[in-house]
Order: structure tokens, then sequence, then C-alpha cells
């Protein structure tokens, strides 16, 4: 390795700002690309740039500058990916493998071609083919496109919720009876390495759809963990993508694992590796996309990662309390993001609880769940 | 917490780089000062500007931009720091305990002052007096003033020796028989609470006489970790500083525990602290000095860090060689510090080894210890 690899990410946000603290470590020249002036990474780049990433110049001007180009979000516009992917640039996760998993439609299709495990769907394209299928409910709206954090997702379980339905094309997914929702990272070098961090539970903010809490390791059967992690090895593979996937599952009542879906990149179900594991998802990804020999995954200590999303109510410039409570706590570390304003569920930081064993952290997570507050 | 700290290193090397890299979840607005344009925190920082430490109004000028100042190397301006304690600038460690630490002179006196165990030594001031004291060789001989990373001590083992004998204020230091070189880095934040981590075993390079490789835990009967953790406690709480401090100790044939000599501020016994313990030493750093509670320094996994220093007779860009090799082997980290140009024996980066035992720690170190090789 000679003179500095040129790594451009495609969003400036958390996502890219733990994988430009963990880069520091092997000497990359970094580029970001994010429409927000204030954006997390600006800083902490080598080059700064306000744009869009879902605009195809924007990005083919960008992408030309890098060496690498990886993103930290999924919606990106992937024609420049792929212009830039034939002129030579290494782009990872690769402009296929991001189309495909932008939009949720192509994703499902895709599970269903590869023999994955997935609930049942319905592709619709508008409101009125809901009704032709009132039979397939009770089941989840998504948006095809652009939905993210909990954003474009609905719950139809009769025919009287359909006011609330999206008109614009989406999956009608079959409700699951789920357990547990469960998530593997799994990460493939461009050597074709392929190793999998260890199954994670999470738990769900019941009215933000989005990740409140996780823990590792996950509290579920050795034969099913080996099974989810076996299932989200195929789905990179059947990829055949370069960079982490993080492969959100449903563990079912009756004892099957569904993907749910899945995020080609970073993502808020890895923050705990940062401190409990041997690699951190973020090292990871950049082993993957330098070419270079993945890391262990192994858990150093069991882990608790508490999302910290701005309170209700607040809007404004951003203001923590309770940090000096929460980080009395033996295992507590607080992680922020950088972002100078708040607004209501904003994810401004996360929490990251390590404990000896997995009780010993959920006891510890328990005593500061909401301790720490982000007011404005 | 509202608001962004401005936070101002003097320095901005690897230890500087490392501070900022575990800052980051703080959400600091750092400012960094340092006389070389290519300093490894340039990028990084918020505000780097090129500058002697060693200057009083540079310095001054400098911390007045700060809410609280620290260093990552202790051969900087008291004179100034103390002028802007008085100014309300928090400064972390102070001004006092930087002047005695800086002068190894007043660093003995401080500890036979305070009953701390260390070497006997005695005050010189010119070569001449080096001829009275014969008999109190063999003895190392260390500059007072602005020696670093085994520059500025010599060895001198009989009047042979005195034509490589310093003609400066010197402290002659009796040689100790010593079994090991251990350290303990203890830190105390602004409200008094003191922490320390576990013992490391230090192994110095032959020829430049700096930290070659360290393992933790270090294999010292627990007694005697005790009295090291006891040792490094009493020294801090002598010197009454806000911050880290490293405390290098020998290790006696005879089973005492010496004081050799410390350093206010984040320390190359330290930085396996990034992987294996629940807490760094960087962010032990800033909790301490942002008056936070100290995070726990329980082991993660046993470590043993492995500097990366330039090859002998290689002198210009830096080109890295062995990293796929020695990345393949489970537990290897590499943290490069971003420092364009090497030359023999530069710091230019670590390794970090992990292991469930400290065996299987030291069974990988020694797989890849001469694998990666820093040329130009």
């Amino acid at each position: 390795m000679k003179g500095e690899v040129k790594l451009g990410i495609l969003g400036g946000g958390q996502l890219g700002r733990m994988l430009l603290q963990a880069g520091l470590d092997f000497n990359l020249y970094t580029l970001v690309l994010d429409p927000d002036e204030h954006a997390p990474c600006k800083a902490i780049c080598h080059e700064f740039f306000v744009g869009s990433f879902r605009d195809f110049d924007t990005v083919y001007a960008f992408g030309k500058k890098c060496d690498i180009l990886t993103i930290e979000i999924e919606h990106v516009n992937a024609d420049a990916l792929e212009k830039l992917e034939q002129e030579g640039v290494k782009v990872y996760p690769d402009a296929q493998t991001v189309r495909t998993i932008q939009d949720k439609g192509l994703q499902k299709e895709f599970y269903r071609k590869h023999s994955i495990p997935t609930s049942d769907f319905i592709l619709v394209r508008e409101k009125e083919e809901l009704l032709e299928n009132l039979g397939f409910l009770p089941a989840f709206q998504k948006l095809r496109r652009e939905g993210y954090d909990g954003r474009g997702v609905t719950r139809l379980a009769s025919e009287g919720d359909l006011e609330k339905a999206f008109a614009a094309p989406s999956v009608l997914e079959k409700l699951v009876d789920f357990e547990k929702e469960i998530s593997v990272i799994v990460a493939r070098n461009a050597s074709g390495e392929v190793t999998a961090f260890p199954v994670v539970e999470l738990s769900f903010h019941p009215e933000h759809n989005l990740v409140d809490s996780l823990f590792a390791p996950a509290n579920v059967p050795y034969k099913l963990q080996r099974l989810a992690i076996e299932i989200a090895t195929r789905v990179i593979e059947a990829f055949g993508m370069v960079g982490i996937l993080a492969v959100e599952m449903f563990l079912t009542k009756d004892g099957q694992i569904l993907v749910n879906e899945v995020a080609p990149r970073p993502h808020n179900s890895g923050h705990h590796t940062i401190k409990a594991n041997y690699t951190s998802q973020y090292e990871q990804h950049l082993r993957a996309i330098l070419d270079l020999p993945l890391g262990a995954t192994d858990i150093q200590s069991a882990a608790v990662m508490l999302n910290l999303l701005g309170e209700s109510g607040y809007d404004g410039e951003a203001a923590y309390e309770g940090l000096q409570e929460a980080l009395a706590v033996p295992g507590v570390y607080i992680h922020l993001y950088g972002k100078k304003y708040t607004r209501p569920a904003r994810k401004m930081g996360h929490i990251t609880v390590l404990g000896q064993t997995i009780e010993e952290a959920q006891q510890r997570a328990a005593s500061i769940r909401n301790v720490i507050k982000v007011k404005a």
C-alpha cells in the first residue's frame, strides 16, 4: 500500500461519520457528498461536497474523484454508480445490488428468485389494487422506494385501514406472527471471503417504527442462530456484493426465519460492535472494500445498544441532559453524532452498555434508559 | 451540556489524532496547534494552527480560543499555560504539573518529597560533576529537559563512558536491576475521582530505547499489581492533576516497585486500551477533562501492542508492506497515524493483537511481528 486511497462516501450522516472514525486507522483520503451543509461528516473528511446523492451528474462528478466509492444510505443514484463502475471506479456495493435493494419490490422478488425465505407479498401500483387483495390483509404496505427509518411503512389490518394506505407503487407484505426481530451483519470482500457477526435481537420503537434498542448476543437457540447466519450468508452471496450487508429477519413463533429487509451498508443493528466485538461493523466494511482480510467478529462483551432520539416537543439546537448520571454507571458509553439541531425522533446518538453477561448489560441499560434526553 | 465545548490540543501527532478520534463521540469543537503543517491531526480537527507549542505568545493566543486546553506532548510553554489558567481557561494537566514533569530533575525531586519510591539520583549541571560522582555509576544520565522517546538518555557504566555523557543539566539515575518494566495509566477528573487501568508489561526496543511492544494483562503477581496501582494512584493524587497520567515503573528483582517516569497525557503504553478495554485511555482522558464520571477500565480481551516503526534505511513517502498477511491473522488490528513521510524508527502506527488469553495474543503477535514493514 503506497500513497493514499481516495475513498468517497455518498451520504454524510452518522453512519458515514462512524465509518470515517474507523477509517482513520487506515490512512485514507476521504471525500463525502451530502445535501446538508451541517452533515455530521463535514469537519472530519478531507473534502466535503454539498449536493444531492440522488442526482446523476452530482454523483458522477463526485465519484470520478474517488478510487473507491461507497454509501452510507442506499437512496443514491444507481445509474451514476453504474457508469462509474464502467469507467473503473470501484463501487462497493455495486450499482446492481443498490438498485435491487433500494426498490423493496425488486428486493422481495430477488428473495423469491433465490429461494431465500421471506414473507409472502404482492406488488401493488395504486390504491385500487388493494381493494382487489383484501383477503391478503392483515399486511404491511411499504413504499417500494424511499422508505427509511420507519417512513413509508403502514400497517393495514382490514378494509377500514385503507384510508391510511399509500397511493404509490408498494409492496404488500403478509403480516408475520413473529416472536423476535433479529439481525445478522455479513461482510464480503472483493476476494469473496465472507464473515458474519453474531445474531443480535432488535426491539423497535412502538411509535416511530425504528430500532429502539438491541442486545447481543441474542437470546435465540443456537440452532436458529446458525440458521440465521446461514441465510444471511446466502443473501450476500446471492448479491455477490462487496462490503457489509445488514440482514434483518423475523424469527416466527413456529421457528422459521424469514428475511425482512436488508441494507448494504453499516447499519443501526451493528453500532454495538464498535465497543463489544473484536472488529466493528465499520472496520469490517472498510476491510471488505479495501480488499483486506476480514476481521474476527467475536464478541468481547455482551452489549445493549440504545438509540438516542430527539425528544418529542423539542426542535432546535440540541442540548443533552443526564450524561453525568448515565456515564456514572459502569459499562455505559455515549456516541453523539455531531448533529447541531434536534427534532422529535431524530437519531442524535446512541448509547452502548457493556456487561460481562447480557443480564448485566440489560440491568445497567434499564437503569439509564430514560436518563439521557435530547432537548433543545 | 448545550453548545459545543471548544477543546484545544497542544501537539498534533498520533496521540492527538487518537484523542480526536475518541472525541468524535462527544461532539467537541476541536482546535490543534502543531509546528508541522502535515501533522496527523490536521484534517480531522475543526481548526488547525501551524505554530510552536513551545512559544509563549503562540500558546497563549491559541489557548484563548479554547474552553479546555490539553496536551499530547509535555514539552509545551508552561508559562503560557499558567497565564491561561489565571484567565479562566481550564488547563488540564495544569501548568504546575506540566512544569514539574517536563523537567526530569524536578520530577525526581517531586517523588522524593512525596515519598514515592523511585531510584536514587543526583542532579548534575555539567560534565565535570560527573567526574565527582563516579562512585554513582553505573547510571543513566537523562537530560532534565526535552528528552522524548529515548532521545536525551545515555547509559554510563563507568568512567570510560564519560565521552558520550551530556554536557547539560541532567539527572544521574542509579541503574536499577529490574526484572520488568511496567506501566499503569491512572486518570483523575476535575471532581477528584481516580481510576487506574490494569498493569501492562513493556518491552523496549534494544536500540532506539522506546516502547517496542507491550502486553496486557501483565504477568506480575497480583500483590505487586495492587502495589503498582496504589503507587500510580498516589502519584496522580500528589500532582492533583486532571487528565490521565501514565506511570512507568520498574519491578526490581527483589520485588520492589520504583517509579521511573510519568507522562501527563495519553501514552504509548495505553494504545491497546482502544481495542482491549471497556474504556480507552483516550476516552478516559476526555471524560476526566470534561469532568464526566470516569469509565470502567476492565479488560475485554488480552492484548499485545506492537509499535510500527519506520524501517532503518528508508526515508521518504511511507509505503506499508505486509498488511494483507498480518490482517489475515485473527485478532490483528492496525492503527496507522496518517504520517506522510517515514524515517528510521519513526512511530508510524501500531498493531494491536487480541486474544482470549495472553498466550493466544502472544502467539498471534509472534506470527506477524516482522510481517508489516514501513518503507519508502
